[in-house]
């Protein structure tokens, strides 16, 4: 990789690192159809034009910058990239990074002189985070066939403000683009994206390839109790639903420790939530992950059964509904493996990972052939603005992704 | 008691009862300076007009209802009542009860064609639960001078809303008013008041005398973690504040059991609470009450403690902040003494009660001789729309009342 090639790296990441930055958190607040996230695809835009790249949005606001091949043939091309919104004060490389690099990697991949026989797309996938209208990878699901334009045009923000007015709101021009981009066009996707966890920090490897993300849901638990003045109620007379709802969350912990899953509650909602009162209500939204379904099944039962026995001691009521439910996607093993091919050819040994994270590749994986690729974390933290990632970890990254790349646009 | 004076307590009862009622909840939203509030404020003038009393307001809205006595000469002048605001959805007789069983007790002591030797005062204090603007007992602070004027002036509600504009918009003649009902006119103070508990649930007396008011306080409890992405973050990695808060809930409710006081946590805040993500912060607010306040000293420094171990368990911090403190309020004991022999005279049995809960009787304590009277609770539940008394009870602390205020007033 040539000085000139990292430069355009640098200037191209620097240039997006100060949109939706909130000085007071130094989290990233990029939310779909914001003016954050309207700079952010003002920015895009301004990139791919600025490497001859045309641009085109489809209706749900996927963005697509094309470096055509030989005689504009679109049939087979190949599709990298990612996405531009963040959670509530994310981190900068979390979606980002996978854009930047594939549009530094179409630098690179011209720098080698490369014959691509067909074409290149950058893809921006619309609010994979789901901070907004509540649902995760809502462009990757429209473009998958997941999810309807309808279904997805009338979700609503916190505000009531549905997705449609959001982005007439914006001004997008949405009378202009009324289908999504045709999927079946494409051969491949290959998505880089940061690591969330510290799978690489400890390893002397700065990129892995991606094997499966482990299946995931979430669940609302409904702790019922009665709600009663916290001076005058005895202790015996009490139905607190916070105290079920303690114990739950610890035992949550050791059943996802015995059985190498992830249980997490960190969403807690609770009802009157006076300080003198007892409450009346204490809902309380769990995040379930492990390797594989039969596993998940074990973790989400084991808890299951102990917010039932810990609700009983306290005379409350628990009901348990499941909110989402997302099974494992295993990636392609054909494209796994020239992925690894082409990567080995290059002199870097690959390690591989598995991730309990969802992602736009997760979801593409159910329409056409995908791979990932993750780029270290020292902290190993996500979802934050301690997330970080060294930049020459970040450049090997863009080195990897062009060869990839290299391997589907010319074999 | 005539049926004419029951009849009149019925009457008065009934008509009060639908006042700020909310039939989704079935719980009252008597907010201080709503139009609920001052529905309320409306219904005891006219209820003390019908009965030939004065009805004077002061600067912080308290009301007064004088039954002048010999030569309208108020010195030494007795004083009972309660408030007519709420909690939220809280039931019909915290508050109300005390107000309409002393309008009724004027009712039965004419009856009973007493001879006043001075003046009898029926109060309505101002915002007595704190329900909006978050500091209880308003207007009986200012009475007692334990408030001023300006400062309660300047307290806002959750909207922004000073308690003074609040009481412009309601146009209630801030300018006719300027000052506070003088508290040294009265030589003592008895409030009627149901129970908020099952201290008199089991036993066979409808009414109870106070002795005093437990010690009590809150404390805000911040426990500091790391936000993370619960998909990614190994477990050991995490630094997740909700498993101490859940720790310390549940070592509060046992070090509570074991001491004879009580300690709930009934108000949460978590941040970012987002269901996919390890907290970074979860702040829970503690209330801790005891009969005294060396054992509520030392339950709260067990539940520190507790709360110290399990933060360090998981890398996390705890601050913990007083946000209020109130001593203990013992009720001047010749008038309970007083209180006692009379209602013997009326050949009832009468327990003694100690309470954990606030009241305006509590904060008047400091300036005058004051005393309590409660009613019984069947369900002992309150704060809620499921408090409950039957009104024959209602009827015996009329009675009572009546009772003692002839003592007060003619001995």
């Amino acid at each position: 990789m040539t000085a000139a090639v990292k430069q355009r790296f640098h200037a191209a990441w620097d240039s997006l690192l100060p949109i939706g930055l909130d000085v007071s958190t130094g989290g990233y607040r990029r939310y779909a159809w914001t003016p954050a996230d309207l700079a952010c695809r003002g920015w895009f835009e301004e990139q791919a034009h600025a490497r001859d790249l045309s641009v085109e949005r489809d209706a749900a606001g996927n963005l697509v910058a094309w470096w055509d091949g030989p005689e504009h043939d679109r049939r087979g091309a190949v599709l990298t990239g990612s996405h531009l919104d963040s959670v509530p004060d994310g981190g900068p490389f979390d979606g980002p990074l996978g854009v930047v690099s594939g549009l530094c990697a179409v630098d690179l991949l011209r720098e080698r002189e490369i014959n691509p026989k067909r074409a290149l797309a950058v893809a921006v996938f619309t609010d994979e985070e789901g901070a907004r209208f509540g649902l995760a990878c809502i462009g990757s699901r429209l473009l998958s066939g997941m999810l309807e334009l309808p279904d997805a045009y009338a979700l609503r923000d916190s505000a009531g403000i549905t997705m449609r007015d959001a982005m007439l709101a914006a001004d997008v021009g949405l009378h202009a683009a009324e289908t999504i981009h045709d999927i079946s066009q494409f051969s491949a996707f290959v998505e880089l994206h940061v690591e969330q966890g510290r799978g690489l920090a400890d390893r002397n490897s700065p990129i892995a390839l991606g094997t499966s993300v482990w299946p995931h849901g979430r669940w609302r638990y409904a702790f019922r109790g009665e709600a009663n003045h916290a001076g005058t109620t005895r202790l015996v007379d009490r139905h607190d639903p916070m105290l079920p709802f303690a114990a739950t969350a610890i035992a949550a912990r050791r059943i996802a420790q015995d059985s190498g899953g992830l249980a997490t509650f960190g969403r807690v909602s609770v009802e009157p939530n006076a300080t003198n009162g007892v409450p009346s209500t204490v809902n309380a939204w769990l995040d379930a992950r492990a390797p594989d379904a039969r596993t998940l099944q074990a973790v989400v039962d084991a808890i299951e059964s102990e917010a039932a026995s810990a609700a009983a001691v306290h005379d409350v009521s628990v009901d348990i509904t499941s909110e989402s439910y997302t099974p494992e996607v295993r990636f392609d093993s054909a494209l796994r493996g020239r992925m690894a091919g082409a990567i080995a050819g290059d002199g870097l040994s690959i390690p591989e990972l598995s991730t309990g994270a969802g992602h736009d590749a997760g979801i593409l994986a159910a329409a056409i052939p995908t791979g990932m690729l993750f780029v270290r974390n020292r902290t190993g933290v996500s979802h934050s603005p301690m997330e970080s990632a060294d930049l020459a970890d970040c450049l090997d990254g863009v080195s990897a992704l062009a060869t990839v790349l290299e391997e589907l646009l010319c074999r």
